[in-house]
């Protein structure tokens, strides 16, 4: 099997946020930002119809983080996790996914809400957002257990360490 | 700005599916097939706490796929659209994202329903799935027109011409 495979940026992010330590995190963050995703010309014509959807899947890249770590040490719990069981960025394939609200086309720019990216980053793909799994069939493992114990006080405060989640 | 990312893969699908004309495509497809996402035995620490989670997402290559094109001619509708606004493979970047539900993991072996990805299909990437956008906040665009055209007796039949959606 192949094993690598190289992929190209179609667009970027322009967003709020400077650093990681501007970006919501830990339980309980939620992301309202808003922002715009420039889509290279080039790929403008893969837009067509997009605004009929109120929201898009964004494939994107973690373009500041250097290394990885398969145990992630997230912001929302003072455990340790698999990091295919988190959202961090040091991971073997620096991707990032993020669901966001599409408020406005105007051509090849996209103004959306929700953004968790820094400004400048690479996307690498947007898809629609067709369909959700119903919140009463979700269970969400160390997450709940985390903000089951912050919701008793004793939460463990966001330390800003550039893990998400 | 770095324009290109390589990337590999971390693990591989084990799917019913062996060729793309097996797999349920078109307005009213359902994913209920069950498969095996196996991580490589290297990866497997980042599995740790995974099985806290009902849902993954499964980030993969479409590793087949040869061409792309800004515009895609789903099965599920006869106007084409932008790639963006479709699940089509032949997409600049040819990465795929399903929402899988998991059913049991056995070390580097986890046992999941919901796959639409050929036997053999090169993994990415694997995020929890944590929430969801509420079904009544949802538009779905050219693909709620097609749907609606379709429960009209006006459905397209689908093609299998390997687009998805």
């Amino acid at each position: 099997m192949e094993s690598t495979f190289t992929f190209r940026a179609v667009g970027v992010v322009e967003s709020p946020y400077g650093s990681t330590e501007e970006i919501p995190k830990g339980v309980g963050a939620t992301h309202t930002a808003e922002g715009t995703l420039v889509i290279f010309p080039e790929f403008a014509e893969g837009l067509q119809d997009i605004e009929g959807f109120s929201h898009l899947y964004v494939l994107w890249v973690f373009h500041r983080v250097g290394d990885w770590s398969l145990l992630a040490h997230p912001p929302s719990d003072d455990r340790p996790h698999g990091v295919f069981a988190t959202r961090s960025p040091r991971r073997p394939n620096p991707i990032g996914l993020t669901v966001v609200e599409l408020l406005a086309r105007h051509g090849h720019r996209l103004h959306v809400r929700g953004v968790d990216m820094l400004d400048g980053t690479p996307i690498l793909d947007l898809k629609p957002y067709l369909s959700s799994v119903p919140a009463e069939a979700l269970r969400r493992g160390w997450l709940a257990e985390a903000e089951a114990r912050a919701a008793q006080g004793q939460e463990k405060p966001a330390q800003g360490r550039g893990d998400r989640l």
